[in-house]
């Protein structure tokens, strides 16, 4: 028997209840029982993001909403800020220039979180910016941004400002219309305990102005479409409806839970997974640690890449390495999700067993016992 | 007790080994796991779609893969063939045009088959044209195109042969490589058996060729990427995992039964629901029928939209009724993917109740007997 534990930021592990209601025999879509689903889906994503707004679904990744929120707003030569910061911000870049957007990077150091101040320079240098590409978790680094902050920044500016929270909704807080975020990415297979396959898009009313004006040309992610459709409890394509089903009984699990108690119990979690490497003598990555995963520095001496292997290949516990630059250099442990304390102790239990293994010097158990007491 | 049956053209009954394999423990999507996982997936769908070339995934619906053979291979100002024989051919030409690609809209009456010398005509005409776009089986009005006949005409030509067999593939005979069709666009939710959320694309060595000239703004959906990720069994953006688990499931069962038997078997089903509906002494409304669906004339005296919705919440058989101009003017039955004798049966039988509650006149039983006879 090997018992496996999915602990990287995304695929999430799906709770068995879930799992089961989307093994239920398939059904069409146009449909009075498909609408009311969706409707009552909607309505629960929309407390989720906490937003008023319409929260439209693709059957994305969520790179499909990030280039929605792209293609819908913008048009060839318009100017934007992308922060920069990781893996993820990277992305919005990218996605941008391959649209012909006018792109000004604000380049951040991995691990260092950027500051709204920075923002606020570069938008009084240029009043023309039409949107900010921000992220709330940054995947690749464990930072979490200052959405608040942020949005105080963009808010007195004609500029929208858009956050992807694919990895940090339900972990890291996030209050979309209260912060001013104009455009909330989020994906299925993170805090939101779902299978990868869908993706969602909030979108304000400031937003909404800026769609009409948009010359970009799309047609699977036109968001004009989608809200028309979204009106009407549809979607304008076949919407992936098992995944549809399986929302509807996560969404209720975490609105019965409620949003400050996930938001809390992930702090909680964080806090322990950090005290863990820490009680290892290990350094955390990231200066603005997330409650979505922690990014750890591996020890000199142990060859990252062969730890990662390792644990997941002998202990069954997959975490992820680092990207890019950083691959070999940093580990990232996920507490995401339906995870509970046991989850962080499963964790760091198997990143001291490993560790201990590739000759890294420390006191055993001092991991596993700065998390009960983390905990307690 | 309410037992429901989904005989509408997509989404189709999933089989339940597929579902319960699909409620097992997610894994990650950058691991040796889902690698092989994914390789043989591929291999499988190759011998699905009888193509020697690279068949990519989209975590999208169908229309994504159609929006991907456009935006991958066309600019703006390219000239087009578009077959409209119906709605989703008609989708071709509005994606088409969304991109600034200049449509040559072949309008075909709903119901009535394109002749390839119609093609052939317009290709003379047009020596100039990039691509040809065509559907297998148009699920609005039930028509078969004969696509061998078709890929014969466009081969002799510099233009590509686009294939839309999202709903016919897996019941309407399909053979890509051997009828030269360059690019083959195919959902997950019909006859593949699985719930919507993934769509498939076929990618000839002649399609290659206009992707690397290929002007045409896209990210999420981009080909080049994607073949790139495919040569390493990987996917650029993460995988709907759950339904990658299911495709290895169905397809599997497929290739067991084998694609000719497959077709026999979808040939035999809509033979005798043809017979059963004419036993009702009820008009087919295709010239060309399809065997992934049969569309069928509501008669005289009958309201169409009554019929489909008292079907579905009197007897739980969801059909399909008509689509824009024939809404409530005919009704579409499938005998598509995980379906059986009888299934035809129960679709034909809920056909004659209803009809007869509704007023229509006909022998009784005349239409389960037609459908038992054809079946002998």
């Amino acid at each position: 028997m090997k018992k496996e534990y999915l602990m990287a930021p995304g695929p999430t592990p799906v709770p068995p209840e879930v799992l089961l209601d989307m093994a239920q025999p398939i059904f069409h879509h146009r449909t009075p029982r498909f609408k009311k689903l969706f409707a009552e889906v909607n309505v629960l994503l929309k407390q989720i993001v906490r937003t008023s707004n319409p929260v439209i679904t693709f059957a994305s990744s969520g790179t499909g909403a990030m280039e929605a929120s792209i293609v819908n707003t913008l048009s060839p030569g318009d100017k934007v800020i992308v922060i920069n910061g990781g893996k993820f911000g990277e992305r919005f870049g990218e996605i941008c220039k391959a649209y012909g957007i006018q792109v000004i990077e604000v380049l951040q150091e991995w691990g260092i979180p950027v500051e709204a101040a920075q923002i606020e320079a570069v938008l009084k240098e240029n009043p023309d910016v039409k949107a900010v590409f921000s992220t709330l978790c940054e995947t690749s680094s464990g930072v979490v941004t200052d959405i608040k902050a942020l949005g105080q920044v963009v808010a007195k500016t004609p500029a929208i400002l858009v956050c992807d929270a694919i990895s940090g909704l339900g972990a890291d807080d996030m209050r979309t219309d209260e912060w001013g975020v104009d455009m909330l990415v989020v994906g299925s297979q993170k805090g939101l305990m779902l299978p990868p396959g869908l993706a969602f898009l909030s979108v304000s009313e400031k937003a909404k102005k800026l769609i009409d004006s948009c010359k970009t040309p799309k047609f699977y992610f036109n968001l004009k479409k989608a809200l028309k459709s979204y009106d009407a409890d549809d979607t304008p394509w076949t919407p992936a409806v098992t995944l549809i089903v399986g929302a509807h009984k996560s969404f209720s699990m975490m609105i019965e839970e409620g949003m400050d108690n996930i938001i809390a119990r992930h702090t909680k979690l964080a806090q322990a997974c950090r005290c863990g490497v820490q009680g290892l003598g290990l350094e955390l990555f990231s200066k603005a640690p997330a409650n979505t995963l922690t990014a750890v520095k591996v020890p000199d001496g142990v060859d990252g890449s062969a730890f990662v292997k390792k644990i997941r290949d002998e202990k069954g516990v997959t975490i992820a390495g680092g990207q890019d630059k950083f691959k070999g250099k940093i580990f990232r442990i996920a507490h995401l999700g339906y995870m509970n304390h046991f989850d962080v102790l499963i964790s760091i239990s198997a990143t001291e067993m490993v560790l201990k293994e590739l000759g890294y010097s420390f006191e055993s158990g001092a991991g596993v016992k700065a998390v009960q007491k983390a905990l307690l």
